[in-house]
């Protein structure tokens, strides 16, 4: 299987972990999630992310979802596995199990705890001697963590730490930050970068020199979309489809609510069987969903109009 | 000089401070944005906001400009004054200058070091004792000032201070607050909600019961035609202005970077005569200019598009 | 076996986990630890706190150290067990296996995203849902977990969840808290309250009400004999001895350090061969073990003046 | 009027604000609380510091209370005014007043929205520019500000930012960080260091290379004593004193209570008329006090002990 390196761009889709109404894994589900994602066009996968509920998991359940993932995918595409912990033993423990089992690569978040420049260096120092050779994502992603990384931070971790090879970009929404490591100097090698916040500054990532996204948005053809026209230099076209979906995506950036709001979608568009999120995970309420359905009917006519 | 009261709708726009590009106020800036402002159809202004950059301000220089601003405005629509200060005595004085000087109220953001429901309704208490029968607008804005208010917060807040008669509501975006708020039930007396976050959620907090925006998007129209729309039954079209502006006011949404977006497209649509921030704010770089030209452009076409 | 419950009075020993200098844990000197702290007086024995390392632990190893410890107390004193995880199913897992090997509670702290009164309410009730009919700790320490619990939230707590037996009080030092929940009509029943903070308050906490400790200095038998001299009435004598120990439990307030001056003494004590921590704690210096050494002879020479 | 330079050393006393039972400031009470500290043998005077309650005072207030201590003191010891604010408006208004009416040196706390290092030092550079060449003490209060400065970055400000001539050093306890930046090479030129805290680990401080104390406690003589007998080389003696009065120190050390144990002390001991605290401070409990009462009376056998 190959594993991640500085060259990873596309999409890399986040994936929902897929629940039961009764809070039981539902493997069916994961399984057409899958093909759905590689369907529309996903380069990779990340599973056990935030929105993944990977908190919300037991370590038997972790592993099974995994599993499960990795065989379904069969190496079509890479896989990246969250693996933040709050001790290094477990980060070990389970980049060691999924690595064995055909994963790409795994994201580490940088715990809540770390506030000096220096203890985010030496954290990201300190997890990359305990995964050995195993490359891996830096998840910036300041709002949830609460941890900020500046760009001159950054740049000690890459010259410091060969096996990081991409940063997944959640820094909202940070375009000067990637300005500032795409200028040729600031890094002593060039890095993926990959980015968050739901696509909902895709257009402009790229524009400063993102090489794609990593992140869960429900219409993740949305993303594809823009990447490939960007590619392509069709830059309006890219920002025309963009601003179609975009009612939707703003709609999903809610905290505590943006994954009911995704899950419904994904539910409402068949991907998944139900929308149920495990405690204490709030469902969309009925005027959410009113919500939503108003907006994906006003999406799809203006989807119908661009043509 | 009418009082701010329960029944406050329409659009309260929250007001830049206009310097030169040396640092100092600009007071004939000043002038020509409170006749944009009112021009635009905003029902009110609220001055001395966070993005009003009031905390860069000496004493002296705040009055100086809340005299400007009540002086311009001459009694046409109620000014909001902005009095959040670390103690009362400070509160106490800010609020009896400005309200002899003819505002409608003030306006009361919680200190960051509150954690408990108890400290919060103590804090509110307290600080109504100070401002005396001054009309005050609570603003609840969490991701500024790292403090929750729960729904049954806000209730013990109306029920035990009368003299608070509107919520500004940030709690980004809020939407199960709104509808909980406005649940017949909940609180003892029907307020005055105008909602904040850059208007990016207007459609969806009109719908749920707001009664208009307190915000500052360098295009107020958007926002006055979404209440506007909305008030005659028209949500289609409300929805489709709204989304035309989409991009610009989702580009707004930039913690750290969005005040100099708002205050580049004031000066660049002749507002205000420099988008200067004082120190520490940073401008917009060569590339955000571009990034947001690109935008005003595509807006001006699909604005058009949709007649 | 018994299980905890509202009578918890004493001394529970927060265990530290005993590793050796390759970072391993040591089984042996766990042993030993157990065997100390049942001599110097505990009550009780809480592992898997936060000063027990337990972030640091991989699953595998929290099972492996629990077992040896149940094992080893063999029933002579009750143990709780620390539980918190981000998720209830990891909650309910570690929960249903510890108690099923013989503890008698467990320790819940509140996720450190918690911020309103519903919020906390709403967080115990469903913790509680998950593990049945288990007594259980609640661990009140907001500069470790930054969630502030006024005395109506655990009043509410109380009330609604009929598992919750005990208050690990930890409000840095919160004394008049201790007040509120013992004066009358606060509480719908008396819980026990065990104090934290490494005794550096017991004198005045007992004064209040409290009913013992719950924490892990290295002379437990400071705190045994602050209990006893106080349920024997002699004020004087307690407080004497406390005053001849402040010093170094003073010292071992040092967040980030505190950990390491415990195990120092521990390992000086001849209760664990190594004090080593697993990353990313450090080590003592040579001059921390030198101005604790210092501190231990003042101490020993002070005790033997008070006879 | 000699200016702050980083030659200071011994015990600079943070002074309270003495206020009457009704709020208003007490004068007299000033007066004869500067005439105290003098008495105990401080070397210097910090005002408008945290606990001096400078937050709660208008700038009214706070010029005049800056004015009448600066007249009472009379340059017989340098005196340093508090100036953080958050806008360097502010900053550079009140140490214009201030030195110009004869304070020796101002003291500038980071605004707790600082993250990174960068951000850190170009806080600190941005201040300097703002006040010329005006000496300063950089605050490093990592529990109250929520900022940490690493050691790196304080080399940082040394090297670029001439005028920082002393650090107030409270990151709790960091006995280590003043080795580290006692250490030869950490900085370019030797500042001074006086640490906070309420002095509670004041021995190790000046063990570790510290100049001696900024701090409040109600009892300036015990760490008067502490530094003079550190400095004659007698360090059982400085340590058997600061024993001594470590119960009632370490009493002081409660946030939220901590100023209303200082004050109620002082007022105990003569030095202000009333023990007042302006809201929302909270005033010591009955209880609170009989326990304070009994601190004193414990502290007095001991130091006739000692003789």
């Amino acid at each position: 299987m190959s594993r991640l390196t500085e060259t990873a761009k596309g999409v890399y889709v986040i994936a929902v972990t897929p629940f039961r109404a009764d809070g039981a894994i539902d493997l069916t589900s994961t399984d057409s999630m899958v093909e759905f994602y590689l369907g529309a066009g996903a380069t990779g996968l990340t599973v056990l992310g935030i929105m993944g509920e990977a908190p919300k998991l037991t370590p038997e359940e972790s592993a099974l979802i995994v599993k499960r993932i990795l065989d379904r995918v069969a190496g079509r595409v890479p896989v990246v596995v969250g693996v933040s912990a709050p001790g290094f033993a477990q980060v070990q423990t389970l980049t060691a199990k999924v690595m064995d089992e055909g994963a790409a690569g795994v994201m580490i978040a940088p715990p809540g705890n770390l506030r000096t420049d220096d203890q985010i260096v030496g954290y990201y120092q300190q997890a990359a001697d305990f995964i050995g050779d195993t490359p891996f994502v830096l998840q910036d992603f300041p709002l949830a963590t609460g941890v900020q990384i500046s760009v001159s931070t950054i740049a000690r971790i890459i010259e410091n730490v060969p096996t990081c090879v991409c940063l997944k970009h959640e820094d909202w929404p940070g375009l000067e930050k990637i300005s500032a490591l795409r200028k040729p100097g600031t890094l002593n090698r060039r890095i993926s970068i990959l980015c968050g916040n739901g696509g909902v500054f895709l257009p402009e990532e790229m524009g400063r020199g993102a090489d794609g996204a990593m992140t869960g948005f429900a219409y993740p053809e949305m993303m594809v979309s823009v990447v490939e026209n960007h590619a392509r230099g069709d830059f309006e076209r890219a920002h025309d489809l963009f601003d179609a979906y975009l009612p939707l995506a703003r709609f999903e950036q809610q905290p505590g609510l943006g994954l009911a709001v995704r899950k419904y979608v994904l539910a409402k568009r068949g991907v998944i069987a139900d929308p149920a999120m495990r405690r204490p995970g709030v469902p969309l309420s009925a005027t959410g969903q009113a919500e939503v359905g108003r907006l994906m009917a006003r999406q799809e006519r203006r989807l119908s109009e661009l043509g």
